[in-house]
C-alpha cells in the first residue's frame, strides 16, 4: 500500500537533515542531569527549549511544574487517531569524566569506521531518539500544513532518576494525557539495520545500603585483627548475592519468573542478534550470566541483581592505614514476569540482614521506586501497521523483541491511563548510553525520523 | 637512686606547660598531609618550623631535601651518651572531613569527661608525641645550660605515606645518623596510666589492585545478566581473603609466623590491658579476629590482611544504572615473626589471580613499600634504666608490650645503621589517630615531657 502523502515528507526529511542535526546539537549542549540537584536549572532550561520547539510546530505546548523537574506537555489540534508520544529530556551523570574523549556536553559530529555519529551525553538516550519523532512531525507539518493525527506530546525530565514526579503527575493530569495509544522512542534495535518493536521490558528495583562496623574510623595497626572491617563485611554480603552458577541466591528471588514460550524463543533466535559482536564489543569472550540461558534470555527474560556502586575507606592518592567505620552499596534489580518490586525489596533486605556479623549494622537509604516488568499488547492493529512501515523503511523484516532495560512509563500508561504503548527505537548496542563517549548514529537519527513519518502515515491511513 | 639534676628540670616543665602547649598548637595548624601531593608545601613549612625550633635549643639543625618531603636533622654538641631521637611531622589525611566536630587543623584545648585534651589532626600521631621529647630537652637546656647527652634529632615527613625517601636517606647519611641507641616516640600506652615500652612491632605490606571487567561502563539494563560486573568480582575476591574463622585464606600467608612464648603471654595478660574497654570504646561487644587467639594476640602477634579502601561504580547522589568497567581495592597487611613482605606480596597477587573469572583482568598499582616485623633488643641496659624512669614518673610498673602498628624505622635503624631502638610513647587507644577528631591527652603530653626528662637523666647517669 503506497501513501501519496508520504514521499514529499520523506524528501523534506532528507533535505532538512542538516538543520535537524543542528537542533539536536543545541539540545545536547544543555547538561540536563536529573539525578544531580546541581543541574536542576539545566533541566528547566531543557524543558523550556522543547516547549518552544513544539510551539514552532503549532503545538500548544508548555513546561508543567512538578515537585521535581518540569514535564513538557503539548497538544496538537489536528484530526486523525489520537496518539501520545513520550520521550525524556534528562540524561545520566557523566562520570567517569576523564574517560570522555570529547566533553560530554559539547556534542560533535564524528566520522567512524561504522559511519557518521553524533557524540555526546544524551545523543542516544534519549534526546536524539526523542527528536526523531519531533522532526518527523516538523517535516509533515511543513509539507502538508498539518499533522496526520491528533498528537499529544509528553516529555519527562526525571526518567534517569527514578521518575519521582511521574505517577502523581499522570494521575492529576489523566484526561490531559490519555490517547488511543502511546508511542515511545527510548529503545534500541536488536542488531544494526534490524527495525525492532519492543514487546516486553524488564522492570526495575533500586536500593542502597550502608554497613557500619566500628563507631569511628580505626587505625589498621592498633585495631587490625580484633576489628570488624565493614569493607570485608560488605564484600562478603555482595558475594553472597549470587551462587557459582550466576543465579541470584536471595531466597524467593525468582518468585513470579516464568520461562518464555518456545515461539518467542524461536523469534528471538531469528532476530538477527549477533551474540559474538554484542559480547566482543565490550570486551567479553563469553556470556557471564545465569547458567543454562542464552545471552538474549539473560538480557531480556531473566531477572538480575546488579551492584552499581560500592565504596568505603580511603580512595585518594597514596595509602591510608584505616579500617573505616562504614561501607556503602548501591544495587538495582531487573525484574521479569510477575516479580513484585516491593516484595522483592523485603527479600533482599532480609537476605542482607541474615548475612550480618555480630556488631555490624545495616541501614537502607535507597529511593524506594520500583516498577514491575511490562508486556505490550501486540494484538493491537497498530503493531502490525508499524511493523510494516518499519520494514518498508529499513528493507528488513521488523521484529518483536524483548528489552533488557526498564521503561516503567509503559506500565504506568497501562495501569494509570489504561492506555497501551508501542515502543519503537533506533539506538544501537554500541551507543554507550550511560557510559563515557555516548553516541547516536546519524543513520539512526535520519532513518529514525523517516521511520516515524512512515508510522504516522500507516497509523493515519 | 635520685638524681639532683632532675627536680629543677621537672619543676621547669610544670611551669612551662602552657608555653609548650602553645608551641604544639602552632605545629598542629600546619596541614602536613604527606600522602597528598597538594600538601607538599605544608610539609616543607613544617620541616622549617621544626628546624628553627631546634636551633632555639642551640641545636645545629636544618631541613634536608629528599626526592619527597624534607627530613630534619639536628646535632647537639653536648657530652654524654650519644642518643638519636626520631619522630615524624607528617600526618594522615583527614577524610571523612564531615565527621570532624572541629576543623582538623584548627587545634583546640577541650575539657572531656576523661580530662583535658588537645584536639586536632596530628595531636597524638605524631606531632604531640614528637614534641614531648623536644620540650624535655628545652627544659633541661634552660635549667642546666646544656643537654645531658649528645643528642641527634631526626624528624621524617613521609611516615604516613610509606617513607619512600627514608632508606636512601639513611644510607646516604649513615655517619650523620648513627648513635649508641635510637629513641622513638610514636607508640601508645597499653592502658591509661600504664607506662609502656614497645618490645615488638608488626611489619607492614601495602598494595592496591584494579579489576577490569567490560571495556567500558555498561548500561545495567542492556547488559545486566550477560555482563561480568567488576564490583561483584572484586567483592568475591575480597571475601575470599578470609575463611569463616577469620583466618587469612591466602596460601602460605602464615609462613614465618610463630606462636609467642608463654612468658610473653603472661606479661601481656598482666599488662593491665582492658579488653572490654578497648572493644566497647569503638562499638564492639566482642573481638572479631582470628579464632583461638586473645584480643591482644590478634592485635600484637598475629598477622592481618585488611582492606583499607574499596570502590567502583556510581558513588554520587541518587542512583545510576551502570555496570562499571573497573573496581579498585587498597589493602595493607600487618606482619609478624619472620614474614617476608616481598614473598607475601607475591602470594597475595597469586591468590587474586587464581580467583579471577574469565574476561576479568587485574592490574596492581600499589607503592611497593613493605617492612618486616621488628623485635627490640631488650637486653640492653637502657631498657631497664628507662623502665625504672617511667615507673618513677607514673607510679605504676612500666611494662614491655607489643604494638599492632608498624614503625618500620625501628627495623631500618637496625638493618642500615646497626643501631638498636627503644620505643616509648604516651598515646592512648582512644586518641583516634588516623580518624576524625584525633586528640592527645594533656596528661600524656605533660607527663610525657616529664618522662623523657627522667629517661635522659637515667641514660646519662
Amino acid at each position: 500500500m503506497t501513501d501519496a502523502r508520504l514521499d514529499p515528507v520523506l524528501d523534506r526529511i532528507d533535505a532538512e537533515l542538516p538543520a535537524a542535526l543542528d537542533r539536536l546539537m543545541t539540545l545536547l549542549r544543555i547538561p540536563s542531569i536529573s539525578t544531580d540537584p546541581a543541574h536542576a536549572e539545566d533541566c528547566a532550561r531543557t524543558a523550556d527549549w522543547l516547549a518552544e520547539d513544539l510551539k514552532s510546530l503549532g503545538i500548544d505546548a508548555a513546561p508543567r511544574p512538578t515537585t521535581g523537574h518540569p514535564m513538557v506537555v503539548g497538544h496538537g489540534q489536528d484530526a486523525g487517531p489520537h496518539l501520545l508520544f513520550y520521550g525524556h529530556y534528562d540524561v545520566q551523570p557523566v562520570d567517569p569524566l576523564d574517560q570522555w574523549k570529547t566533553p560530554p556536553f559539547e556534542p560533535e559530529m564524528q566520522e567512524t569506521t561504522h559511519g557518521k555519529v553524533i557524540r555526546g551525553r544524551g545523543a542516544s538516550d534519549d534526546k536524539g531518539q526523542l527528536m526523531t519523532f519531533v522532526e518527523a512531525c516538523r517535516a509533515w507539518k511543513a509539507v502538508h500544513g498539518s499533522l496526520p493525527a491528533q498528537i499529544t506530546f509528553f516529555f519527562e525530565g526525571e526518567e534517569e532518576s527514578g521518575s519521582p514526579s511521574l505517577i502523581p503527575f499522570m494521575k492529576e493530569h489523566a484526561a490531559d494525557l490519555t490517547a488511543d495509544i502511546a508511542l515511545i522512542c527510548d529503545t534500541s534495535m536488536v542488531s544494526p539495520g534490524v527495525p525492532s518493536i519492543a514487546s516486553q521490558l524488564r522492570g526495575m528495583l533500586k536500593d542502597e545500603f550502608t554497613i557500619t562496623g566500628p563507631r569511628i574510623d580505626l587505625h589498621s595497626g592498633h585495631y587490625g585483627g580484633p576489628a570488624l572491617n565493614p569493607l570485608k563485611e560488605i564484600a562478603r554480603i555482595v558475594a553472597s548475592f549470587h551462587d557459582a552458577d550466576g543465579r541470584v541466591a536471595v531466597e524467593g528471588f525468582y518468585e513470579g519468573v516464568d520461562e518464555i514460550s518456545d515461539e518467542l524463543k524461536r523469534q528471538w533466535e531469528n532476530s538477527g542478534f549477533d551474540e559474538r559482536t554484542y559480547l566482543e564489543s565490550v570486551g567479553f569472550t563469553q556470556s557471564h550470566g545465569e547458567a543454562g540461558y542464552s545471552t538474549l534470555e539473560q538480557q531480556w527474560s531473566r531477572p538480575t541483581l546488579e551492584v552499581n556502586g560500592l565504596w568505603g575507606g580511603y580512595m585518594g592518592p597514596g595509602s591510608k592505614t584505616v579500617i573505616p567505620s562504614q561501607a556503602h552499596c548501591k544495587i538495582t534489580c531487573r525484574l521479569v514476569g510477575d516479580m513484585d518490586p516491593d516484595k522483592l525489596r523485603q527479600k533482599i533486605r532480609a537476605h542482607v540482614a541474615a548475612q550480618l556479623s555480630p556488631d555490624a549494622k545495616v541501614t537502607w537509604d535507597g529511593d524506594l521506586d520500583g516498577a514491575p516488568a511490562a508486556v505490550m499488547n501486540t494484538d493491537r492493529p497498530e503493531f502490525e501497521a508499524a511493523r510494516q512501515a518499519l520494514t518498508d523503511e529499513w528493507n528488513r523484516e521488523a521484529v518483536l523483541v524483548g528489552m533488557g532495560g526498564s521503561i516503567p512509563i509503559a506500565g504506568y500508561f497501562k495501569d494509570i491511563l489504561d492506555m497501551d504503548a508501542m515502543l519503537i527505537g533506533f539506538a544501537k548496542d554500541d551507543d554507550a548510553i550511560h557510559s563515557p563517549n555516548e553516541k547516536y548514529d546519524v543513520e539512526s537519527f535520519h532513518k529514525g525520523i523517516r521511520s516515524w513519518a512512515r508510522v504516522l502515515a500507516a497509523l493515519s491511513a
